[in-house]
């Protein structure tokens, strides 16, 4: 898939319809009347800021990358404008592309990136590393003040397979490789990543490594930063190559230290992923539990047990209804969905299916492998048609330990039904248990009101409240979105002041002069 | 266990007694005549240092923990005095401490821990943390210049079960608790941490964490960093608690910081760890294969297919006809051990043999669980009668991924065989793979010779040889002993100069004295 389109998700040439069914619900159940739509405004309205890089960094960077490789087109600037959370959309929609970045810089190699993060911390420009741009919490934005200019480092050219190694079942791809690119380059040698997040379509490796992305199959595939064995990483003050085994007690684990870290330790530039040879067998199947509690007892045997299989996913009651309402996979209760991906998952399936009847699920008919794959990367195209429809759609995720699952997702729940409903926008909040650990899963909500004649505001106001209430609830800030600068105010609270204090600590001996994605992850840099 | 020898490993009321198989092996075969004996000095005659600790230091670190816990006892100094290396012994039974601590100091609780690094950090004392004194890398042996003073900061007071989430299958245990004492901790809640290294009678939780351990049942329980789920850390500059969730996206994971960090960036003072059910049914069931690489193929492929079971372990042709020569299994080609613990590991037994008959195993007769769980925990105490015996015995052990397993092993082999024989000193070098992973494993070479002249330079030669062959042959430096002392050069072999610094610049902000356990992993603090 080329390109994304600037006001939205997918494909610019596609367009997203509401399905009627939703629409309904949207007018009856929350009050989004047809006359609420909200469309975006035209392209050539969006209104940028002047580009504010020096000509002579411009020219230093052309030295690097060529001249074509340095982008200050209108339309360039906008599609690496942010990313694409509910309220960046909600923005750019309205034609706020104030944080716009001064240039799009497109790196060809490892040492291009080396080179322009020695310019740019030489003239002290800062730069946002973008994969696919598909960040939902704020990692792409980073703060402007105090510096020359800011240049996002698309790094999408970087797109090749650099290594296979068949007999370990290690694949080296450099950071800009796209989802269905890597399974693609991998199909040619027989194997699969098998890391299927909801933003599979468009983000990159190096995306995925940064954030701590976690796939549809992280039951079976694991989650990224547990398929990543080597890691290159560029810095302004030179490389860092790590993993020489797949584990090793020499130290502290560094390759830990750059998963998860934004863009402001340095680039991570190439991946050395474990990968396993293409499932030739399949499985997806549907059960219903009578309640959120005997679902969840049933995951947490599963996966204690050693049991879980590829895909597991229970639904709440309110997620289960808003499917089968909506045309998705009819069932009453609380809908599971266990999906099982190759030979090895499905020599375990008499295993799992006796523990989940134990537990309390009834099965339901046939096989819904093909609604499901059909469905899963669904979400983001029909927020785009929700935000034009004058809805607000927005998730939320987290996790804990299995003791404390149920008491924070009546929180969080909580907590989103009452600030939105003391907004005047009553929401429908939705939730899933998916990504199940032996010691506990994560939470993930949907949530879905009328927008309010602020939306950001409104969103910020629901969100602030979700985190307060993971945060006093045990839960961690995030499971897979990462950090980004939606979440930096609670940093703290998950590692404590000292822990922020080593992050600091490393970013100031690898990227002295902080140019690297300020203000996301780390919220005060001189702190 | 209360209590390990000065001189060695184990109950210092036992003695252990050469087999007299291997008596005559090692006179055949390496030519250590009866004659060789080595009997350590009398207790009596170890030369220890002046005790250098100021009395106003000793005083304060009395006002934190008691005097009755602040000792400067010769016999508790020797005791303290290093870990357990064959050089480390070889030395302590030549009558060298001559870097004991100057004074071994017992804190109750995580506050006093922070106390002591408080006294310790503006009085410039050096600190050692010390669970079980087990190290087999120098990483209890500082560098004392600059120094006021070194304390052994032994934690085996803190020996208590601190919760139990039974749901989540979550333990937090004290640093200090030792491994049987965390089984028996365990049991009287029905779990079991099921780590066994061969360390495991006297190693520590905390001892655990700061140095990457793995157990001989890896394959099934995990390492030990895939066990930990959240720490508490005492520094010089207050306290770090990590760990609100199975995992999390937010940031990097500063658990895998000081996992490692063998008490470099802070004291280990809790550890909350992933239990199991204590398994009610167990198997344990020897094979053989006609060549190490075709048992290296059976390894790999149950690793890939998800079907390692509990232990999984294989020796080289040396190694199994040395343990039938001395009266362990008795098996030819090369031997490999498959346990199973619990329902789930047995359930998958019948696949785990599929695999092993395909790749060319055939099955020894019998349980062989017996005699392997007799022997298991033998070898630290094998070691001391060959010492006394006038041999030299030590490990090597380093992993890689699977396509360079052979030549990582046939170079260290030769590395090994080579330099001891330049030496006059032809060795006996016996190898097995263990900790086996989908992209890898780790090689754990044993050997044995007679002592020269000088054994302490004599293993240093054939340590810095094998160091080599690894580095160059792209194996990791160590795969679960840690770095301590003997690795610390290798490190930036590892990690890289940038990596280094990163670590450094970590220590730097939480340590800024530089007290903490100075020398072990980072060779040079000052660079």
């Amino acid at each position: 898939m080329d390109g994304m389109r600037w006001d939205g998700w997918g494909d610019p040439a596609a367009t997203v319809e509401l399905p009627a069914t939703l629409a309904q619900l949207l007018e009856h159940a929350l009050g989004v009347s047809p006359a609420a739509a909200r469309p975006p405004v035209a392209p050539e309205a969006v209104r940028l800021p002047e580009p504010s890089l020096p000509a002579a960094v411009r020219d230093q960077l052309a030295a690097v990358v060529g001249g074509g490789q340095v982008s200050t087109a209108a339309a360039d600037r906008v599609r690496h404008t942010r990313g694409k959370s509910t309220t960046d959309l909600l923005r750019i929609r309205a034609g706020e592309a104030d944080d716009a970045p001064d240039a799009v810089v497109r790196p060809a190699d490892h040492d291009q990136v080396l080179a322009v993060l020695r310019v740019c911390a030489a003239r002290r420009v800062a730069v946002v590393p973008f994969g696919g741009g598909t960040s939902v919490v704020g990692g792409l934005a980073p703060d402007r003040a105090g510096f020359a200019g800011t240049v996002a480092l698309d790094l999408s050219g970087m797109d090749s397979l650099v290594a296979v190694d068949p007999v370990s079942q290690l694949v080296t791809l450099a950071a800009g490789v796209t989802g269905p690119a890597a399974e693609h380059l991998l199909a040619g040698h027989g194997f699969t990543l098998g890391h299927y997040p909801q933003s599979f379509e468009y983000a990159t490796i190096g995306g995925f490594a940064a954030t701590r992305s976690s796939g549809l199959y992280s039951s079976g595939y694991g989650r990224f930063d547990d398929l990543v064995v080597a890691l290159r990483v560029a810095t302004p003050e030179g490389t860092v190559q790590l993993g020489r085994a797949p584990r090793s007690a020499a130290g502290p684990d560094l390759r830990q230290l750059f998963l998860g870290s934004e863009g402001t330790l340095g680039v991570i530039t190439e991946v050395t992923v474990r990968v396993r040879p293409v499932p030739t067998e399949r499985a997806c199947t549907g059960w219903q539990f009578d309640s959120f509690p005997a679902g969840m007892t049933a995951l947490r045997t599963l996966a204690q047990e050693g049991l879980a299989p590829s895909l597991l996913r229970l639904s709440d009651e309110y997620e289960t209804a808003g499917a089968a309402a909506t045309g998705g996979i009819a069932a009453s209760g609380c809908l599971a969905v266990v999906g099982y991906e190759g030979r090895g998952a499905l020599r375990r399936r008499p295993d799992v299916e006796a523990v989940v009847r134990e537990a309390g699920g009834s099965p339901l008919d046939g096989d819904i492998g093909k609604p499901w794959r059909q469905s899963r990367f669904r979400a983001p195209y029909l927020r785009d048609a929700l935000l034009a429809a004058g809805a607000l759609a927005e998730t939320v995720e987290t996790a804990a330990f299995w003791s404390g699952l149920l008491p924070l997702y009546e929180a969080v729940r909580g907590a989103l039904l009452d600030e939105l409903a003391g907004l005047g926008t009553p929401p429908m909040v939705l939730c899933h248990v998916s990504h199940v650990y032996p010691t506990g899963a994560s939470l993930y909500f949907t949530v879905v009101c009328a927008q309010a004649a602020d939306p950001v505001g409104q969103w910020r106001r629901a969100k602030q409240a979700a985190s307060t209430a993971i945060v006093a609830t045990g839960g961690t800030i995030t499971h897979h979105h990462a950090v980004g600068r939606d979440h930096a105010g609670q940093l703290a609270a998950e590692i404590g002041p000292l822990g922020l204090a080593a992050i600091r600590a490393v970013k100031q001996r690898l990227d002295p002069a902080g140019i690297l994605n300020p203000g996301v992850l780390l919220a005060d840099p001189g702190a």
